[in-house]
């Protein structure tokens, strides 16, 4: 029994990073994985991943959106099914696991019924979404929100850098941008969504752990400062006498960091981009723009820790003689797993025998949009250091085997949520 | 004698700024102020100055390497000369008080003496340099060291961005660049150099003066530094795992501004550019470049201020897991101002009614050259705001006018210094 069992998961994770260095052939270019929206390797990679899941013993096609779509019917036909998915896009220079991981240890757990001849009490479906990333039309989740049914329209207007809006890629594809809405899914049709993924974050690695279950999508406010003072020669003007944007920009780097490091219920805030004007070596700069990301499981406490810390920046700028310019540039709510999934997903873990480890998602993912037409749940995989969005992003094969074992448990040991539960 | 002294004055003041205007006219575009080193505008400027030396009474040439050259006889021809100078290049973007009130200020006081027949017991020689700001070959000083004597031949060779080397552009011009020596002065033709120049400073406009003494030009130590940590996604890093390379920098480059402000003796440092990589909102950036300027009148206090700069930042990275790398890009000793000619210049100033204050100059000038071949003297010039290096830059007439009254009543009561003094 333990024989047979090692061989048949490891070859769950034998054919699982196979699938992934397959996918990840399908780049724009071979030095740099990319995989974007609309384009040839988005049509290469959807015929690829639509015979895995007609191999997997599922009737599959593409939707209205791009999306890739399987289906595995249960005991009978035409039930509610379990939603499994993840994206297949890639931001640019991307790692292979991001996404893809999701969508192939899906149809790898599916395969695996298949061969078995097992049927459920409810279909399968396994959904690799086009378009995650938001990296070709700067806006993201286009797959999933098509599916949830939030598809917004505005942005078949929204043009790539070469031009092209987004109507024109989607006709270009041999997609009809009039029908869109056919992507959509109503509420009764799904029993829940679960999302594998990588965590993209060092959480798992530190603790030791190959698996966890997301209690929820951090909420995230992202907000851009400015800070201008007053520009001077380097030499020139006393230290006293300086209006020095820079450091004023500096000490709030520190207070924001400060803050964050303190809050007790893992807030975190990240300044990722700076300018200081005019910028020269020999002058003291005058002005200086700052971004601020701000996240937290809780919405409550983002608000509150956005701001506190809108507020110490305002102080800081205030006994500097800096004026401040301050705006909310985007703005997102965090989104919860549902309890009855996520305690389903816990027992799958410890069956596996991990310990089972709750953290929130940092990043965003399908989920966001998803959880307008279902309950959502997601398990973390453990990556290496913690990168991601980076050609070193990397999943060791045991953790690709493991990560599908936890899934296959929680597919084969699903319970509906009982109304009014 | 008071209504009389009165219209003198304002009319020194008044030429002045007559010829800052006109000067201001020649420029590479009408828009932005700019004149280069070696281009038709030096050509046309130079062509007006000498022609201001002639009619002061000087007898005026261009030398070796562009500089305009005025000698005014003394009692007796051929004797040594109080040099006067300052620059008539100006930066791109260029307010038009930088330089050029130094040298039309020195030819207006000197056609003042011609007006009066007043001869002196020495020559006085004016000099426009030709280059001091080193827009063009990105080398400072050109015009000055040329006269020094201690011209660097190799930048000869370094070319403008628009891939011209000084060399043909000095042939272009019409200059001979194997014949540079020809500008050099020896020392025992100069009796000692004074350059009069508006602050590019707050200073005397924060102490209610219209001039100010210089004590010493201040050295000045420019660093590169960069941290790397560990780049990552703003919302999966918990604020403990993270290395962050900004938040790193923006600590070092408080706790510079610190250290400079309690400092007793005029420590200036200004950290004028950063930038942050990969430069994202929402990655926490994995490395960061920024610079230092640190700069004092006294070089061991200099020396010393850095040391103890760099074993702050160098701690701050070993606390942070940041790996540093620093290093010097530029350094130089600062200048003494001559105490037998500041006490001149002192002398001038109280006489003319004011408060004698000294203070040192933090900007680099053509004496920083000048000194390799006599004593140097400075007198700065109350500018609007501080500003400079910009079209905003400022001196009211009144100023220009209480400048000139120094630089004239320094020029008169002028004693050589006695021998062994």
């Amino acid at each position: 029994m333990e024989t047979a069992g090692q061989t048949r998961k490891s070859s769950l994770g034998d054919q699982i990073v196979a699938r992934i260095n397959q996918l990840a052939m399908i780049s724009e270019t071979p030095e740099h994985l990319a995989r974007i929206f609309l384009t040839p390797e988005h049509q290469k990679a959807a015929d690829l991943i639509l015979a895995w899941m007609r191999e997997a013993g599922m009737s599959a096609h593409l939707d209205a959106i791009g999306n890739v779509c399987g289906r595995y019917e249960g005991e009978r036909a035409g039930a509610p099914c379990l939603m499994l998915g993840s994206h297949y896009d890639t931001v640019r220079d991307a790692g292979k696991w991001d996404g893809p991981l999701g969508v192939i240890t899906a149809i790898v757990c599916v395969a695996d019924l298949n061969r078995r001849g097992r049927r459920l009490p409810f279909a399968i479906e396994i959904v690799g979404f086009a378009d995650e990333e938001g990296v070709r039309f700067a806006s993201t989740l286009l797959g999933s929100r098509a599916v949830a049914g939030t598809f917004d329209e505005s942005v078949l207007a929204t043009r790539d850098r070469g031009g092209t809006s987004m109507h024109e890629a989607m006709v270009g594809f041999g997609l009809d941008p009039d029908h869109i809405g056919r992507a959509a899914r109503a509420r009764r049709e799904l029993l829940g969504y679960v999302e594998l993924h990588i965590e993209q974050g060092p959480v798992l690695e530190e603790r030791g752990l190959p698996v966890g279950v997301v209690s929820a999508i951090a909420g995230a406010t992202r907000l851009a400062a400015s800070l201008t003072g007053m520009a001077g020669h380097a030499g020139t003007v006393p230290m006293v006498l300086r209006r020095d944007a820079l450091t004023g920009a500096a000490e709030c780097i520190v207070a924001i960091e400060e803050f964050c490091r303190t809050d007790e219920v893992g807030l975190v805030g990240t300044v990722g981009y700076i300018t200081a004007m005019p910028g020269a070596t020999n002058v003291i700069p005058g002005k200086v723009s700052f971004t601020m990301d701000i996240r937290s499981q809780s919405d409550t406490h983002r608000k509150r820790a956005v701001a506190d810390i809108v507020r110490r920046v305002e102080a800081i700028a205030r006994r500097r003689e800096l004026t401040l310019q301050i705006d909310v540039t985007h703005e997102n709510r965090s989104v919860p797993c549902a309890p009855w999934l996520t305690s389903q997903i816990a027992d799958a873990v410890a069956a596996e025998g991990f310990q089972v480890f709750e953290l929130p998602s940092g990043a965003g993912h399908d989920g966001m949009a998803m959880v307008d037409i279902a309950d959502i749940g997601m398990i973390f995989v453990r990556c290496c250091g913690g990168i991601s969005h980076n050609p070193a992003e990397h999943v060791e094969l045991a953790d690709a085997d493991n990560g599908a074992r936890v899934l296959l448990r929680v597919i084969e040991n699903f319970r509906p949520q009982q109304p009014g539960s």
